[in-house]
């Protein structure tokens, strides 16, 4: 059995020798180049574009401007399809736009043969522009008289929601409750995968073919067919391998318009890539949100009520809207049981900032970062244990949420937290700590989290696979769930090799997506794969296995309930397993009998209505010198119950990728714009101040494997819960060293020096 | 209904506006060149290379000679495996040889950064050889103490095999008998195919991917892996689009060399392209044949008993050895049929030329050539109408062929000749020819021909096919069978539709075959693609359309028995044929429903064990200039029942293209060879005479299409028929022009000249 062994990445070879291919090293030698005109105004309207000078540059082919486009809104954001419109994400995008609602917006493209003349006739193009206020914030955007970015959303809000569990008004009426409330914000900050946006698209057969950077090919096909008008079908995506994603590219970002641009050429190769500063201020960001947190507790530290207000920063375009607010609600709703009621009250807002979209966590490390920030609150001015206050009003075990009925099936939260405390010494420092005096003090801190793993019952969970039997006894296996440095395919094989009885080496994982072949599925996001890929796997491996063996009873005649699959041999279980003939000679039997020929393959569709509770904690110690205002992580301990772990090594690799993120986002990330005109200030990599390895502790990752029931494999998810508990743990152990309580993140110098000299330290 | 129109080929837009991508479009951009060196000696053996100088040569990357290659012999014939080793094809290749056997052997091969680089290496290389005498004809290499070419096969006999049906010897004892006996030669030719033999190699998570103009990926995978000595699955083939393969690529030429090549640079990309020159040379050719026939027959003009002696001059190596000569004696076992008895006695002998392997027609040119040629002869010396003469002993209705129990169902023979004769206008002209005097006389001659269609029972006949359904009701189809420029997509596309009910612009057929993904077909030969490929298209659409109509009866709440699908409709038969809902609406529901969500593809194997006839007969009117010793070419007509005709249009230029390779193969085309060294002399195609469109008449096409009852489209054999009987008709059009019986193709001035003036006519 592969499953639980830390085997090597299937594609790690490929990948350090530098043989990988991605999207840039596959294009066509003669590939036109495409770029992109960015507005530089940040609300407003293109009155008029003058492109006859650009026009006259050698080597340009063709130059599209906003005036050209058909008029016809799409969504991007790369959800499931669905049939019920009320589901539809919002369609408010087209290919390029009059109506200007970010500086950097798409309002023009052009083609030509080379780099060199396409950015030359980008700087040629004269562009008149009617301009409006800028905004940059909900509260701003929804003031009355606010210039409206979307006519159809009045006061600029996307989308508003509330939910009440229990009766609230009642429940905080009762005698002796105690009062907490809080505020918080988290900045916008960017996914930065080493690999930028990058397609490139051509026609074929009067159909399009687009080779991108994504996610979600299966979706991105959709959403191609819905912008250009053209029938689904027409549309090919093809994925190789990709340099990471992190949600940014679960989005159809430039692929539509790469799409229409090679249209206008004749279906010619046409290559779209964007630079580093075009991917920070114009493909999508982690929603900055404000939460306003309220509790009311008794005296025992039982919540009895709270309430959650947030206002989320869609930015200038819809993507993934609502659901990132919403998904924060459900571990507000879900992490803690108050005993009588909970209030949620929602707001996502467009301004005229990046768009913001899906983001490793996908709302989650926002919502985390408030509620365990809040919950350590009240625990100290509760002067309660802050582990025990959690312990007595978390989510307990048998849990069953009324949605979705998942269940918590385990005492996961204990578990894990019992591994972080003694790793990082709880007790000996919380004492040790408790009584610092001077400049430079040190604390622990930690938090809880709370992760639902895959979309169900948002949108549909669906998985398809494929097996291809090889006369060596090996196997093809594809599916429409993508690798995007994650380490999927790995896992993938060693499902399959097991559930099959092969060795993993025998796995052969076709890694490139490709909509024509492929079978369906939806991509990497939600954290899905091992938990919904996996139930098409296991599906489909059973389904080869049970061909393999039928075929095997016709020629052993022997009974197929008497024949099992081990190790890649067909063996007898009555005689203790011993082999009646290898995987290998059967296999090509089957190919070349002259009776009864066949290839052997397994094809089906899996669909999960589940979505399993994934659980843990962060443990973080922190060193802060407070003159300067600046903090050293000294330690930072993740705990994750996600199952069953597949690949130790690759889980850990996971978890320590998260955990980074949190860092970044905690302690150094932050897009800033320029509040008069709404430029983006720090859209690089030099001034984006993305966490490198000196800002690093040594970053421990550890795992409580209790299998989950609904996952064929006992897994759940893992690729986005590492991001999510850090930045509250961090900001718990600042408070810990030095008694102050800060509200923003990141916590940069210039928050902690401003925060600290009002709490009179210096 | 799209079965039985002219609709433009699938591929059409892409081939004309030089879109299509072929192998060399497709290569990497940093790809390392490798080229062959080729012995300069025909028979021999290699003593001593040196490789030093050429290895200092800046950029020459690797040498690999002769005595650095694995030992492992493996066949290069593009036959479906067999798990009986009776029927393997001979295994006598290694990637190089040490032991020279023709002019042009394959002796060392080196690697390098360019072109130049590669070359000069080549030059540069110092061989030293042992030499043998030179045998380029089975005559000679069958005489006592001629030199084994390979040590296992003495006489150079690779094979020998006789065949007698009936009491042969008491047969020819009948009083009364008329004995006719002739000898007929075959020029050895090749295919000339537009694309020359290129294919690019590389490694990829530890296996080999070879990407290759091929017609035969996955029969390409196996011979690689057993070349290799690596596990089969070890090995993926990528067919992009092809520019013809006419059998020379229905042979594993390069791509093991090519694989090999790939690994000693450590799996760096390697492009293995062969020039013309290399192609005439060292790829595969026509079997050359010397064929005796001797006959007996009663002055009535029935046929009593026969006897065919061949000598199959196979070349150097083995390739398809044996069963070209083997399919020459079915046509003659099988075209006529003698009253009392007929006796085969064939040999396939090696020489010191360019192995020989599948070509088009694979064999029944030879045969038919000398068979049609003698029919002809007889006739005139026994003054008996050529055509009366053939239908008294032509293979009649009803016959059951006692060893494939293939049936002639319907009287095609005589179906076509009406038609042939009526549109050349035969018993006009046979009269009005028949005294001609003076230098520039005309005349028209005819032949029959017999194909069978496909590889069994000598092979197994096996086509797995997959489709894949999109949202907009389309779908994408996979299969072995590989377009090779003859329109097999084309058909393939209406087939399927048809079947499915859907438009034909709504198949989107994956022409590219990938071994790791495209369900297992041996590939295009045989004249199988429409027969086999056809029998697994009509499965999987019929599973296809299943599936689609019980999520229909799901749906719509109505039995499946009530719901069919018309023209990209689901309708309900009941009323009359009523759309009920789009097979779009439908297709985009099964993807996203939330209860039950499936993407509905189909796949399965489809077994043929039938090989149907496919007759027909070709006209042709020549005129000869007798003192000049050359022929004109007035007109070429054939006359095919291939079943119902998929696309006319195609069918058409199928014919038309068979007919152009007939009148080179009759007229023009022939291979020399230097009779001292072996070495090629016309390898080019200025020296070879491949005819021009200045040597075509109107080539006119005409069909009868009796439905093939073991075809689900009552198909059978058109790729290869259309080469078969034009040499014969040529060359008895000259007979009835001249009165001259030549027995030697092709009819260049060289040969008549000779036997007009033996005749006394100059």
């Amino acid at each position: 059995m592969s499953i639980g062994q830390s085997i090597p990445r299937v594609d790690a070879w490929e990948k350090v020798s530098g043989r990988a291919k991605y999207t840039d090293d596959l294009v066509d030698r003669n590939a036109l180049i495409g770029k992109v005109l960015h507005s530089t105004i940040a609300n407003g309207l293109v009155k008029k574009m003058d492109i006859s000078e650009a026009a006259k540059i050698p080597g340009v082919v063709k130059i599209i401007t906003c005036f050209d486009v058909p008029d016809i809104p799409f969504p991007t954001a790369g959800h499931p399809w669905s049939t019920d419109p009320a589901h539809w994400d919002p369609m408010d995008r087209r290919l390029l736009n009059r109506r200007v609602r970010l500086y950097g917006d798409d309002i023009a493209a052009v083609i030509a043969e080379d780099e060199i003349s396409a950015s030359r006739a980008l700087r040629a193009i004269k562009v008149e522009y009617e301009e409006y206020p800028v905004i940059l914030t909900p509260e701003e955007a929804m003031k009355e008289g606010a210039p409206l970015l979307h006519e159809e959303c009045p006061h600029n809000i996307l989308k508003h929601t509330t939910v009440e569990d229990g009766n609230f008004e009642e429940a905080i009426q009762e005698e002796g409750l105690l009062c907490f409330e809080d505020v918080f914000e988290t900045p916008i900050v960017q996914h930065c995968h080493i690999e930028g946006v990058v397609s490139w698209a051509y026609m074929e057969n009067g159909r399009i073919v687009i080779v991108a950077s994504t996610q979600i090919p299966h979706i991105v096909r959709r959403i191609v067919g819905q912008a250009l008008g053209l029938p689904w079908g027409n549309v090919r995506i093809i994925k190789p391998y990709i340099g990471g994603g992190f949600g940014n590219k679960q989005d159809s970002l430039y692929e539509p318009l790469n799409a229409f641009m090679c249209t206008q050429v004749g279906g010619r190769t046409v290559k779209l890539e964007l630079s580093r500063e075009e991917v920070f201020c114009a493909t999508r960001v982690r929603h900055s949100e404000k939460i306003f947190l309220k509790t009311w507790v008794r005296p025992n530290g039982r919540l009895v009520a709270r309430s959650y207000t947030a206002y989320s920063n869609q930015g200038a375009y819809g993507s993934h809207g609502h659901g990132i607010a919403a998904k924060g609600t459900n571990v507000f709703r879900q992490l803690y049981r108050d005993e009588k009621a909970r209030k949620v009250d929602i707001y996502t807002v467009y301004t005229n900032t990046a768009a913001a979209g899906a983001m490793r966590g996908y709302g989650t490390p926002q919502a985390v970062f408030a509620i365990e920030s809040h919950i350590e609150d009240i625990a100290r001015k509760l002067n309660l244990d802050p582990l025990e206050f959690r312990f007595l009003n978390v989510m307990p075990v048998g849990f069953v949420d009324p949605f979705t009925k998942n269940v918590n099936y385990f005492d996961s939260f204990r578990q894990c937290v019992e591994i972080g405390k003694a790793h990082i010494k709880w007790d000996e420092k919380r004492e040790r700590y408790a009584k610092q005096t001077g400049p430079v003090r040190r604390g622990v801190g930690m938090s809880l989290f709370w992760y639902n793993t895959a979309v169900w019952p948002i949108s549909i969970e669906v998985s398809s696979c494929r097996m291809v039997l090889n006369q060596d006894g090996s196997i093809q296996l594809q599916i429409g769930e993508t690798e995007i440095g994650q380490g999927a395919d790995t896992v993938f094989a060693q499902m399959a090799a097991d559930t099959l009885g092969i060795p993993w080496q025998k796995v052969h994982v076709i890694s490139t997506q490709d909509t024509d072949i492929t079978p369906f599925g939806t991509g990497a996001y939600g954290s899905r794969q091992t938990y919904v890929g996996g139930a098409a796997i296991n599906k489909v491996a059973l389904l080869l296995k049970d061909k393999i063996l039928r075929y095997a009873s016709e020629y052993t005649h022997t009974p197929v309930a008497n024949l099992n699959i081990i190790n890649g041999d067909i063996v007898l279980v009555s005689n203790n397993n011993q082999t009646i003939v290898s995987l290998e000679e059967l296999a090509t039997d089957t190919l070349y009998h002259t009776e009864h020929a066949e290839h052997l393959t397994a094809e089906a569709t899996a669909q999960v209505k589940s979505n399993a509770f994934s659980l843990g904690c962060a443990f973080a110690e922190v060193e802060v010198d407070i003159p300067l205002g600046k903090i050293r992580l000294l330690e930072l301990i993740n705990c994750h119950d996600c199952g069953r772990l597949i690949n130790p090594k690759t889980a850990e690799g996971q978890v320590h990728g998260g955990m980074s993120m949190a860092i970044g986002f905690g302690m150094f990330e932050q897009l800033l714009y320029d509040p008069k005109i709404g430029r983006l200030l720090n859209g690089n990599l030099l001034d984006y101040k993305l966490p490198t390895i000196l800002d690093h502790p040594r970053l421990e990752a550890h795992f409580v494997e209790n299998p989950e029931p609904t996952s064929p494999y006992g897994t759940k998810a893992l690729g986005e819960p590492p991001t999510v508990p850090g930045a509250a743990a961090i900001r718990n152990a600042v408070l810990h060293a030095t008694g102050v309580a800060i509200n923003t993140i990141p916590l940069t110098p210039h928050v902690l020096f401003a925060e600290f000299k009002k709490a009179g330290l210096i």
